[in-house]
């Protein structure tokens, strides 16, 4: 059986986990090195420590990743879908009102229990990041771009509806909202102050109205 | 002469500048390691790659530095002390509105001319920290409690003097402005439009009056 990313962020990486969903080969690497170059460095991360934590043995592991960036890659990939499909998820939500959904937004990206050394995956992979490694850099911007424009959507759809003020430029409150959503939970793990993001949020949705 | 981190920051590293300030072996050796930690990476850079840079001995940077980790400890208390001030002297210019002080600000973070793998010195280092140097990260998180009270200062001038509006929670404003710097930071790397910072922080000027 296939086991989703998804299952690898709400449930962090067990012996257990794998023993009952049988992942491939593939996936159990990806699952291993997503824990480690999340929670200990993608830099301080070697190729051995991925063999030795997943069991798989390193001629199979170098059949589906040739090197450790085409595993940092292919990792890229999947958060991006993942988060991708649960923030859309959330956006469609049209019964909910649109500070409802950025609450449940919040919520969501605050509840991912995978252990991560920046607070975010995404901050804590790309600072990583080798400068010379421009596609991998460019997914994560492309990633933020579209983040970006689904809030854009969702704050026009605010002010659509009276709940946000009518001279909002939705386009900048969005970059706003994204940039803060980011920092906070970074600033979050960095001050070990964990209703921050909450409390700050709190305060945003006064400000829109 | 000393050669201030403030100096380092402004110009980034180059051999001529060293021959200029003729900066002792310790400072030399701080200088060449806070480029390298910043454009290639902590994890990324072994002391080796610092003894190559700086052409300081070994045996010289191990008397003042007994491991890479005491050497990122000395960085991160200079980029401390170089920011805190810095941030100290932009709050402190009361002939300035509050709006115009928090421009000056973002227009001093925006302005360190140093590459950074992440868009701000603190998330570049931070993220690569190992989970098991808590002093170090504790120094981090520290420094952002103390931002995040500078400006929450700000704050409560600003609802004195009737610039913003007077329901605000100086605290959680605060927190939220400065989430929103670091994450709009690192946003405005990643993404590579060089003018989110600047728009995003024009929105919250509108929000908070």
């Amino acid at each position: 059986m296939h086991v989703g990313f998804d299952k690898v962020f709400l449930v962090p990486y067990s012996a257990n986990m794998i023993k009952k969903y049988k992942p491939s080969n593939r996936d159990l690497a990806l699952q291993v090195a997503t824990t480690l170059f999340l929670s200990k460095g993608y830099l301080a991360t070697s190729m051995d420590d991925i063999v030795t934590a997943s069991k798989v043995s390193k001629t199979n592991i170098y059949y589906y990743f040739k090197s450790k960036e085409d595993l940092l890659s292919a990792i890229m990939d999947q958060l991006i879908q993942t988060y991708t499909e649960m923030i859309h998820d959330i956006a469609e939500r049209s019964s909910l009102t649109v500070q409802e959904r950025f609450k449940a937004i919040l919520r969501m990206l605050t509840h991912q229990e995978l252990e991560c050394l920046g607070g975010c995956p995404f901050i804590t992979l790309y600072t990583q990041m080798p400068l010379d490694a421009p596609i991998i850099r460019e997914k994560v911007g492309r990633f933020f771009r579209d983040q970006i424009g689904i809030v854009e959507q969702l704050v026009l759809e605010g002010i659509h509806k009276q709940e946000f003020k009518a001279d909002l430029s939705a386009r900048s409150t969005a970059q706003f909202i994204v940039a803060a959503i980011e920092g906070g939970l970074f600033l979050q793990h960095a001050s070990e102050d964990s209703t921050l993001l909450e409390q700050s949020f709190h305060t945003l949705a006064l400000l829109l109205k």
